[in-house]
């Protein structure tokens, strides 16, 4: 089987069989499949995508390309959650401790930001010895006897879709459905969760910008889950203006506790609350929704999802005392308000270019090698349909840097104050 | 200007600029543009085809991007002729003399052949003595002292096209209209004529199948080529059997030998005087077709064009004693024929299957450094519309092994005897 005649199907629209799309995934780990070849599959498939069962082929493929997680040995129906990518998005963080303190176990394995982004295992290391990265068998232990964990992946996990995704990436090849859902796919079926939760994000800040290309790829994402018998659904949520009012790594952990108090915003409190009852459901413990947001909402309140988050830190090696203390975490130096230079309602926050100003003051990489500070992001004081008068504070930046100028010029572009905002709805449908 | 913007730019149907254009064939000769970006933007120009405008930057750009010649001290103006390539294609050899008798320099720069289609340059050499390997500069000597040459190129020609085309090959985006039309007309711009008719093949045996699609490349041609101000224009002629009665290098010498005699088959007669009439009225010999054309007849008529043919010969080192004694050629070992097996009338015979069957015996080439063995090749007997009984010979296979039978199986499956045949149209069309 030639790789030529495997694009030349491809383009002309034809079917992949599994013989040939295992011909491609081999061949491009082997390397046996020159990188030109690749990119011109992928930018063929990008013209004329994949069918459900290509979909899945490939996704299986490039799975098993490496290693996968086997976490039989841990009882329960393991349950995870993943996100498409926002600003302000620190969901996992609280999340996983909601849904572990009702006993059902969390395998959470996350990654680190780029870009406008930022990263979950990013945000944990604000916590003062919080380790990601440990062993298998560690993180195994550790979901049996905390109930969760969140760690970046260990081993060599699908390294056909890393070496596709660096290509996908110089080919302009990235926003194609199939070639996204396959990559995301692959490395949560390697990570051995029984159900998953996707949340896919719309919007002006989000990979996806409109609905109708969120709704397909969240199509896609469930459609492969469920093609290869995985318990797996997906919400569509909002991502124009951040999630929150906290962009940073240190500043986001601060919102993730106040969560778990009860005393954080109420589109993220919304968002955590509506996820976790989708994985409550999924795990069995609940029949409906409506229970198993209750049930989340009591681990809150009586203070079991808190504690669980901080017998999580502990296991891995993090100061759990930040949960009472803060600023044991990293803290800026400059903490610089932003008025607004008008009265009215504010009728946009562009979450994109909040996330790239959290970057430039150093919270967030432009390479991936950039270090990172944790201290340093914004705090969102009015968001979207917010009246404000001239002189009140929008939101305060965290700075290391005292002069802040070019952020404030890119902030004021990125924010506008009208006579009226069109609302904003936070859930905009549910995906099996 | 970053390629990955480039591909964007074309993956998503945007017009490239000049200056675009010219980022991706100065990075593609210098290496600095990776195969797989270039594989990646070949694959989105398949899907999202050129402008015109983006088609004559694309050619000039690899036009310039090696060296081209100067003819300007070769008084007159300077026509050639330039073919999509077919199975008996022998039209160049018979119609260099025939211009070049009239007074017409005719500098043709030509190929050599792969797969089912065969090169004049190693139909040339079938000629003892023959070179096609000569400097630029005797090149240029030789049309203006002789008035005609074909020659291999010299010097390092579109050096981005045979980047480009070798990629092409491998990477399944060979049969793209602006791509195509681009690489040939690089080639023939950078070669310094003045002039050019362009021979588009059309039917089973070409490269383009059917008449849209020959019609739709001719066009691309012509408006590339006058684009850059040069004469051009394009028939289009039928590939579906082959052109003339031989197939085979020293066959086909032979036959262009005989059509200067005017002992020649009607159709390659035909078309080479097609052809040369609008050579004729495009180098303003003559005003019109007619009148060019019997210009054209009547320099086989008088000798003039085999003279003419002989004196190429021997300015290129060949035994011009081959006009006489075409013996003198290597001569296969076995002439075996191939009788019809029931009565009826030649309804079908697959160019491209007679030219793999040339090719199989010995006479072209499957990978670039195949030997070519002069000697053998097919005699066709029977061509689409004759009448034949059972036991007529319908070709003769020249062979220097003696059993034949694998050949003579793809034959009998290439060539249909039924009660009737849908006649063949010869030349179809003009495209100015």
């Amino acid at each position: 089987m030639r790789m030529v005649d495997i694009i030349d199907k491809k383009r002309n629209g034809g079917e992949l069989t599994k013989e040939e799309i295992q011909t491609f995934v081999d061949g491009v780990v082997s390397g046996e499949i020159p990188d030109y070849q690749t990119s011109a599959f992928l930018m063929a498939t990008y013209f004329n995508d994949m069918t459900d069962a290509e979909r899945s082929e490939l996704t299986m493929a490039m799975m098993k390309s490496g290693d996968h997680l086997d976490l039989s040995s841990i009882p329960g129906i393991k349950v995870d959650k993943h996100s498409t990518g926002g600003v302000g998005d620190k969901t996992s963080i609280p999340l996983a401790p909601i849904v572990a303190a009702l006993g059902i176990p969390v395998p959470m394995i996350s990654g680190r930001g780029l870009g406008h982004t930022g990263g979950t295992l990013d945000k944990l290391e604000a916590i003062p010895g919080y380790k990601v990265e440990i062993s298998e068998d560690e993180f195994k232990k550790q979901v049996k006897d905390q109930g969760l964990a969140i760690v970046g992946a260990t081993g060599n996990i699908a390294p056909a879709d890393k070496k596709i995704y660096a290509l996908r990436d110089v080919t302009d090849t990235v926003d194609s459905i199939p070639l996204i859902a396959s990559s995301i796919m692959s490395k949560k079926i390697a990570s051995g969760t029984d159900a998953l939760v996707i949340d896919v994000k719309t919007g002006a800040g989000a990979f996806m910008k409109t609905l109708d290309d969120s709704r397909e790829l969240a199509k896609a994402l469930v459609g492969i889950g469920k093609g290869v018998g995985m318990n797996c659904m997906a919400i569509i949520s909002d991502m124009n203006q951040p999630l929150g009012n906290a962009i940073g790594n240190a500043l986001e952990i601060k919102e993730s506790i106040d969560l778990l108090k009860g005393q954080a915003p109420a589109d993220i409190t919304d968002l955590v609350l509506t996820l976790g009852s989708h994985m409550v459901v999924m795990s069995g413990k609940a029949d409906d929704l409506k229970t198993a947001r209750a049930m989340c909402e009591k681990t809150i309140e009586d203070g079991s999802a808190l504690k669980k988050f901080g017998d999580m830190i502990e296991a891995q090696g993090g100061d759990r005392s930040v949960i009472e203390h803060p600023e044991i975490m990293p803290q800026a130096k400059y903490k610089i308000d932003l008025p607004a230079k008008s009265d009215g309602v504010v009728s946009k926050v562009e979450a994109d270019e909040m996330g790239i100003a959290g970057m430039l003051l150093g919270g967030g990489r432009q390479k991936a090698d950039d270090k990172l500070d944790y201290a340093v992001g914004l705090m969102m004081n009015k968001k979207i349909g917010d009246a404000v008068k001239t002189g009140d504070t929008l939101l305060t930046i965290y700075s290391n840097r005292e002069d802040v100028d070019d952020i404030k010029d890119m902030l004021y572009k990125n924010i506008e104050i009208s006579d009226s905002a069109e609302p904003i709805t936070l859930i905009h449908e549910t995906v099996r």
